[in-house]
């Protein structure tokens, strides 16, 4: 392999981890302003998702370049396709951070209870998105699997939430407000969820050639 | 440029264009099996879902095939990518009428009535949908233009459902269950439109090189 075609990936490695690992942080944040009542967190979280869109910007113009320069074939041209669509979910994992800021600041004033499944996917979403990049880059096929595993657990908290959050408005129609609210934001991480499941299916077919991205999973129609 | 390459090209509109009425009769069945109560139509969109993924996978590895064999440069390589990303979408676009065709399931047997601004919501995205694939394939900056346009029009009726369902919830709390599912189906709606906003993006950025993706919407963080 050339030289500057190496280093080139190299660069496209590094710049993903750097993406992945801020908008790890911007959705454990979000979590945070929600949980512990922090407008002002929330509100870093919404700036911060402008760096994450320059960013994906800036990385997908490198992988163009790249394959306009290198012209890449078989494995390497696979990496660059993938990376431009990890790169992709990784904007949307942002942006969903930053909708999940937003149910905190409307939250903020509000007498709140907050399911403890909530801050669970929030933690389990936080390290599929590292498990996911981390598969990506190393093309760990058993990492992927994991967090295709994870992903069911994500999915159960949400079914759960969504009882929890029904029942509640049922009892006190009061809190219809607050809990759709709260919904938004669990269906948010469960999407998020989704986006990493994307990205490991993805590092699966690079390697194996299989595609596992549409077989339906247990519960219907995949998302 | 080389006849095979134009060829080839040519096939990749072909397959979009055939993959994107796929995805907007999805849209229009799957709404039609919500307000008709019609399960056995939702049941046709829910299977349909899988020839869409499977056109999916095949446009992809056609844009593989085409980068590795031809080695597309400039405008061509910036097209075969953005193929690739609005397939992409089109899938996306596939998984969210089958999510709103699990409600119409979920919902056939319960006393119902849709708000039209779902039914317009619908309409509007179906027609944003052929709008951004044309946009795509003819490189009509005009046209992606007008489908960011549609796409506020699609935001506000959301919000509008948003208001009525939770007053609807609040007078009748018999209602919660069946509300909390047309408030999902709103929230489909909206993302098909944000997918198709994202496509007519694309578009712009690819014919002027111009980002407009990430401009904050006057509504908030975009999503």
């Amino acid at each position: 392999m050339p030289v500057h075609l190496l280093r080139d990936l190299d660069g496209l490695k590094r710049d993903l981890l750097d993406l992945g690992a801020m908008v790890e942080d911007a959705v454990g944040r979000a979590i945070l302003a929600l949980v512990d009542r922090r407008p002002d967190v929330a509100e870093e979280v919404r700036r911060g998702d402008r760096a994450i869109d320059a960013k994906e910007v800036r990385l997908e113009s490198e992988c163009l370049k790249l394959l306009a320069l290198h012209q890449p074939v078989a494995a390497d041209l696979r990496y660059v396709v993938a990376v431009m669509k990890v790169n992709n979910d990784l904007e949307r994992m942002g942006d969903l951070a930053g909708n999940i800021a937003e149910r905190a600041v409307a939250l903020a004033g509000a007498p709140l209870e907050v399911p403890a499944e909530i801050t669970e996917m929030a933690d389990l979403a936080k390290a599929m998105v590292r498990g996911c990049l981390e598969a990506v880059v190393e093309l760990d096929t058993d990492l992927a699997r994991r967090v295709l595993g994870d992903d069911e657990e994500v999915d159960r908290r949400h079914q759960r939430v969504f009882e929890i959050l029904e029942g509640r408005m049922r009892r006190d129609p009061e809190t219809i407000g607050t809990s759709i609210q709260l919904l938004s934001v669990s269906r948010y991480l469960e999407r998020l969820a989704d986006l990493a499941t994307n990205v490991a299916e993805d590092v699966v077919f690079m390697v194996e050639g299989e595609v596992i991205r549409h077989r339906p999973p247990p519960g219907g129609v995949d998302e």
